[in-house]
């Protein structure tokens, strides 16, 4: 029997270990796009969770977690989107350094956003193995524990407990939809649905750009992400070796939109249920609008995640 | 002594009219913000109501109203904002015909919305006198109901629901910032919160560009609104003989900001709220961040109405 990153109980711990400082995210409703979607949806608003997005769960899951003596030696993660926010203010709310390496080509508002948090950036070359190198040298050098952005079991576990959440705020919910790029936000949402209400489907929704996980849905085995193109930047990264067995194993099946369909997901958010989201967070809601979502039988209601809403507001894709 | 056009009965009326339709919209809070302002700020969301404004609430409860013969002919306006919007959906809530003049000069999509909501669009040279003698026409040919976008007593009674739900979900609220244009908001606000809570401060917030409201108060009599020129579209109109009196007797103080200022507010909203408001929606947040309220002592707990949120995404302020 295949043994998972994550069970009911570690998200439940994590759901105890978290609750101080996240929030519980409300669920918005909209008439406008329940008809364009042909059954009721209930969003998910992970947009107004803190550092705008739900990566703070799995971040602060994993820095509460750490035992002391290894937690003063502080943390370190590479990355220039919402999970490098997200670890500066949970390293700040446990008052530990927290070493962010980020590439000089990185724009500043997203560094400047780390600092604000408490957070140290170390610069470096833009290209992953340069990421990768810094933050080991980061790590050798302080001490400091490295919690990557979604390929590892206490971040997964924090996660999913959106799914708790929205168990408990949508009664009688048949299905979830939430974005797919490294996956720990899908595999935290299946596994702990899954287990708290078996009959429950998990959907996938994923860029045609960075389609590895329905790639690798339909080939059964993890196959790589290539050269990944798409406007939703947050889900550039493929599946890692945690995600992709949940995925392989308790996702339904994965929806993949273009980024037309994605942008014009987006602008309807912005202008039906006035919430700013960002292009990764829209792309739920292109699936759910799809025809592909749209011909599915049953699944009168279901939520929609809306996973984060930091978007640079002078570059919108509304033309 | 001075009558007014509405009174706590007559809000607390308003209310009952329109509880079957309109959203209790909820208050946010931001963290960010009550650092920006030195203060704890709510938000009254209203840019999440029905037609992304509060223009919703008045609007229905004229329609609401009317008696049963003269409901029967329809309403008429002339707007090219949330009030034509508002009117439609009101109308087609009772099952009445709505007829909006609306200038040939109207975005698009303004038109498409009076029509999405089964409002009849009548074009019209772009001038007032033009807007005022088509309307006129429409009402005679009909026999429909002129329903002006804020200088009526049951519009205003409606506004002032706003300030209801703020005093039931703000415990200890000291003060109440909302817009002020043609002054139906804050009227409706002003005669409900100082009759409800007599210790409340009620303060209008107005582009600088835009400022009869300001003016007239320091004249103490009623001037006119000159060639306004302000990004807040909302808050071209001046005060009127029903607005005007609750502005002179019941609002504590006017605040103007610059256009900059309402654009700096906007852009913080989407940022750190993530919410959509449109500029006119700004302009109260922009009071409480100005210098002229920081400075002011006591103000604790402040409500700030987001009025609306109802911005064309491709024209966003944000270079």
């Amino acid at each position: 029997m295949t043994e998972y990153a994550a069970t009911l109980d570690s998200i439940r711990a994590a759901r105890e270990t978290i609750a101080p400082w996240v929030h519980r995210t409300p669920i918005f409703t909209c008439a406008a796009l329940d008809r364009l979607a042909s059954r009721k949806l209930f969003f998910k608003c992970e947009n107004l969770q803190h550092v705008g997005a739900f990566k703070f769960r799995g971040a602060l899951n994993a820095v509460m977690r750490l035992p002391d003596d290894a937690a003063r030696r502080g943390v370190v993660t590479h990355s220039s989107g919402n999970h490098a926010q997200a670890l500066a203010l949970a390293a700040k709310l446990r008052g530990i350094p927290a070493h962010v390496v980020m590439p000089t080509t990185s724009p500043r508002v997203k560094r400047d956003a780390v600092v604000g948090y408490g957070g140290r950036v170390i610069p470096c070359e833009p290209t992953l193995a340069a990421r990768e190198r810094v933050a080991r040298e980061v790590a050798e050098d302080t001490g400091a524990v490295m919690i990557p952005p979604y390929d590892h079991p206490d971040v997964i576990a924090g996660q999913g407990t959106v799914a708790l959440e929205v168990l408990e705020q949508i009664p009688e919910v048949e299905a979830i939809v939430a974005p797919i790029g490294g996956g720990g936000l899908i595999s935290g949402i299946a596994l702990a649905a899954k287990a708290q209400a078996p009959g429950i489907s998990v959907f996938g929704a994923e860029p045609s750009g960075a389609d590895d996980a329905a790639r690798s849905k339909a080939a059964r085995e993890l196959l790589p992400q290539h050269d990944p193109k798409t406007i939703a930047d947050g889900l550039l990264a493929g599946l890692g070796r945690h995600t992709w067995p949940v995925v392989r194993d308790h996702v339904d099946r994965i929806i993949t939109v273009s980024d037309d369909e994605i942008v014009a997901a987006m602008r309807l958010v912005f202008e039906r249920m006035k919430l700013v989201i960002e292009p990764s967070g829209a792309v739920s809601v292109a699936a759910v609008l799809s025809d592909a979502f749209r011909s599915m039988p049953g699944l009168g209601r279901v939520a929609v995640v809306l996973s984060g809403g930091n978007v640079d507001l002078s570059e919108l894709p509304f033309g």
